[in-house]
């Protein structure tokens, strides 16, 4: 089962929405049913809108244009979704099909994840607790998982290892999916709260941190699930290595540093109602920024397809 | 209006479970209430469940050696239940009338709480934003506050401050009860996930940290509502000031450093369920410490009755 496979005509998403209490499919027709789960939250996770994006644009047709910037201001930190939407736009001008190019980059997206499985799971000791934040997994990707995909990766190759998933406030993408997910995988986990990872930490209870990533700057510094600063934060206080997993596309080579990138800031209900129930008083004022930015010396590597490798990223 | 108080014969506590929806009160007959409400989280906050204990001591009547055990174990990381109990237990060994006594007990804690006030606010200038986590407000004491009384005494000398609160997963007391309690106060505020405080320190948006405790040891170790410790580490890093203000009674004096302190684990329903709506799939294995433990390195300074002062703490 794919987060986003091509059906007679349509793309079939997984409603990430629905988890994990219920495995819902939905079929996008449009380049504008792409923008909307894009902007709705059914389908998330860097490399996964990445690709839906270059559906998205096979979609289009005649209105390529207009799909190519709808699609790119549905998330404006993720940088795939950019990275995939230039590439569509240079095969259009070279009359390639996009339909093709789609599948071949869903195929890709696979293949990618498998090889920085590989090389992050080197990491990895039997014995070893990881902690992974939001979802890097299966369905952040068309399929197999960048963070997660680590993790899969060691399982995979009969390591013992125990995961903590840290829920993700506000949308709880671990607590949903991170969980489901490690739960399929037969992987030993517990789910916390994202203020128990200093707690844990302290008692010797961590050892190793991965995480995805949105987008990372030339030098390193790395946008990610609001969260994600805090907990690099606390690796490097109690010494324990932090590493991201991103295919080399999540890299935005022409951006210098971290200050570039722009933060997504969103609506405050996604903060104060929780599956419908409300958890604070009614007006209650929010700040909700969506990501945040990790300076690149709180971060030890970064797992690629292309090997562990350090800042400064070169193009290509 | 007060977190407890005393009406024809019961113990009148306002329903923290039911806030901010509904302003409900709870009547308590025996100490056997008063055992369960603590147990449930109906009352909460160190300061106000040691009165209640003094006020369930009040109501056992002949059992009065049955209810402190029970009193001390409803919360084992509190010292406030301890001290307030041995206290009782020694009154009535002198003969003396327990409600008189824990009337005086509830008296002193308002008193207490705006001495604390008093000198926490110096801390304060106009223009500054005030990190505070869980609620250590006038709903975690009879009356007032502890860390929320210096952010209210400040406010009551007409200084211009900003609060963020910290939802404080997973009983949320940040996003119900603070946030609820600011609002009555008229002071700025915004809510934010417990993930979302290293964001704000790197932007330079917090000047201040002060949160309550559930024990101080005589080092200046401090145990409170998990989250604590990651906060601490964090203002540590950005060079923030990180306060606690408590009770001279929340120091245990008798305990050397924060290794004597035990960590209530909690079921994992209460992470797992959200006001009824499950987040996580049925069965999700988790870990839920409700407190963690702050050495007392990352602590700037303990706010209490007697001015701000520093470890080691001398008993008296």
């Amino acid at each position: 089962m794919r987060t986003l496979e091509w059906v007679n005509g349509k793309l079939k998403i997984i409603d990430q929405l629905e988890l994990p209490h219920k495995l819902k499919f939905l079929y996008l027709k449009t380049y504008q049913d792409v923008v909307k789960t894009i902007k709705d939250m059914n389908i998330r996770g860097a490399p996964a809108i990445g690709v839906a994006a270059a559906y998205g644009c096979a979609l289009a047709g005649k209105n390529l244009k207009k799909a190519a910037k709808a699609l790119v201001d549905s998330r404006p930190t993720a940088v795939n979704i950019y990275w995939a939407v230039q590439k569509m736009l240079l095969f259009a001008k070279e009359g390639k099909d996009l339909l093709q190019e789609a599948h071949r980059m869903a195929e890709e997206d696979i293949k990618i994840n498998k090889k920085m499985g590989r090389y992050g799971a080197k990491l990895i000791r039997s014995g070893m607790t990881v902690l992974t934040h939001c979802n890097a997994g299966a369905l952040a990707t068309v399929d197999y998982g960048t963070a997660v995909g680590v993790i899969r990766a060691a399982h995979e190759q009969g390591k013992k290892i125990h995961v903590f998933t840290s829920e993700t406030r506000p949308y709880l993408q671990g607590a949903r999916l991170t969980a489901w997910e490690l739960k399929q995988m037969g992987v030993d986990y517990h789910l916390i709260t994202d203020n128990m990872v200093g707690h844990f930490m302290q008692r010797g209870e961590i050892d190793l941190v991965v995480t995805g990533a949105d987008r990372v700057a030339r030098n390193g510094d790395t946008a990610n699930k609001i969260g994600t600063y805090s907990i690099a934060v606390l690796a490097k206080e109690h010494k324990i290595p932090f590493y991201i997993a991103v295919p080399f596309s999540t890299i935005d080579t022409s951006m210098k540093s971290g200050k570039g990138i722009k933060i997504e800031e969103r609506a405050g209900d996604e903060l104060t109602i929780i599956k419908g129930k409300r958890i604070a008083a009614k007006g209650t004022p929010v700040r909700y920024p969506a990501f945040d930015v990790t300076p690149a010396k709180y971060i030890t590597g970064y797992i690629t397809e292309k090997g562990i490798l350090n800042p400064p990223f070169k193009h290509g």
